[in-house]
């Protein structure tokens, strides 16, 4: 395992994720909370709401009431997505950390089905976006491929694909004369297993041995932190997690399904590792139980309900 | 990854797991359909129950009946553990297969906690139960090593420690001239990460390079399929699991801690990385929701909600 990082950066997601796809409701103070309690753990990036249409999402409705009640700490990041153009116009208007992004699918038919766009329609539409955001000074930090692990409607995805996306959305940014911070790879319908983590990484890496990578896993087939070492021992250094599991799959054959991998038992295998992560994990259990509290029913996540190994540790007299 | 084994042997521990700590009550009818379905998936050993004290196991207090009751297939090994000489007494009238099997743990305070014997009255007991199954004519198969990969009240375990127990039982099993199939290492409290796993199974292997390792992992804290990835890595071959994730962990912090790994998850990362398992796991999934329709709640087995991927893969056009 020679190539395991000394430390990872995690981008933590479970209050967007969670608040979109709860039943609810969930009141407003409670979503303030939860956002401020991540923020205390060592998290670097809290991305708490998404600009969407609340009559779609309605658990999003007080996404600008959250976005201006959370007390900031400085050191922080608190952020929000937006899915188009209209979301970003209402998320600039917050307090929030708001930057924009390359996105597009390394299915065709899941982009259609998605966003009525095929490939070649998502890459116009990505440099109109692109251009919105030069225009509207957004700062452009990364850019996504999704489904890059395989695909419900075109099953396996040849990691070649993925390679190919990652190169179009590379030539966007740099016509448009941006530098990526890092370049994610979703499993967003949770197809991926070590192997496939491998082969696309892999594949990706060969061509641009230098890029910074950053994986989006779905734990939606119970494969979430085996796919996560597997990077890990490639060296990837940076991951999408959601506390207590928070959030779900839209795409998966079965209502309850999980979702994004959990944060804190992707942070306990990390540390048990060796690999600093900067967050405290016993804090961050402690937000996984409020998060159970909150949606008023049992999350995904493990360890918070194993209990973690400090307190042994701390009273073991071998 | 070139050490991956080509085809991995599974041990279902689901049934025991699951009718010993539910609270139930599950009808004997129910627990007989579960292992013949189970039986009917490609699986080699279904571990049907245990024979313990019905007082303090009340889910056991049908065993002898379930036992007898179930409809062997002649390619399948139905097994029933026992803890101590009363419950092989009881196990060696039924028609499961009963083995004997040398344990210990590589936590001596564990030890004592659990079974009120220190290692070295453990391993004269094993000495009395060897003869015991030397006297009864039952086939000793297998040896296990408890806590091998960290204790509660022992905090973190030598990987040196783990190493000695599976000498000192080794020792016992060369004195009754007992070859066994495979020694079992079993991270019993849930302790266990990829890089222990490595650490640990590095260490045993230095010193008996031709011994036929098998892991006996929990999911405690979220690592199970990540360590179970480690171990594949290092070729090994063979795991215990449950099916639907079905058990708990009476030594985790919280009520509701996850137990073994879940059976057809581990089987679906194992067929996606071109492992051999001989097991037809869109039957597994069945038998996992059949499980959780027998509890009456939602069990911890993720791909049976996310569905598995060969009906996508059936439908795919790419």
């Amino acid at each position: 395992m020679t190539d395991l990082p000394q430390r990872i950066t995690i981008h933590e997601e479970g209050p967007r994720e969670g608040f979109q796809i709860e039943a609810g409701p969930i009141s407003t103070a409670d979503k303030v909370s939860f956002c401020e309690a991540l923020a205390e753990t060592g998290l670097h990036e809290v991305q708490c709401v998404s600009f969407v249409d609340a009559r779609r999402v309605p658990g999003m409705a007080d996404a600008m009431e959250v976005a201006a009640a959370i007390r900031q700490r400085p050191d922080v990041h608190y952020t929000g997505i937006a899915l188009n153009l209209r979301g970003y116009e209402r998320a600039v208007t917050t307090p929030l950390h708001i930057t924009g992004g390359l996105q597009m699918s390394a299915s065709n038919t899941f982009s259609q089905h998605n966003t009525n766009k095929n490939n070649e329609e998502t890459l116009r539409e990505q440099r109109r976006q692109m251009q919105f955001f030069k225009d509207s000074g957004i700062r452009v930090d990364s850019a996504i491929v999704m489904t890059a692990f395989g695909c419900n409607f075109e099953g396996a995805i040849a990691p070649e694909t993925v390679r190919d996306c990652v190169g179009s959305l590379l030539k966007i940014a740099d016509e448009f004369e941006v530098t990526l911070d890092r370049v994610r790879l979703a499993d967003t319908v949770g197809w991926a297993s070590p192997l496939q983590v491998q082969r696309v990484l892999g594949v990706v890496r060969e061509q641009w041995p230098d890029l910074h990578l950053s994986l989006h896993l779905h734990d939606t087939r119970g494969t979430g932190l085996a796919n996560a070492l597997m990077a890990l021992q490639m060296g990837i250094d940076d991951f999408d997690s959601s506390c207590a599991g928070l959030g779900g799959c839209p795409f998966a054959g079965h209502k309850g399904a999980a979702g994004n991998i959990c944060t804190e038992d992707l942070v306990f295998m990390a540390q048990e590792m060796g690999i600093e992560t900067g967050i405290d994990l016993d804090a961050l259990i402690e937000c996984a139980r409020m998060a159970e509290t909150i949606v008023g029913h049992a999350l995904p996540g493990k360890i918070m309900h194993g209990g973690s190994l400090s307190k042994y540790r701390q009273g073991a007299h071998g």
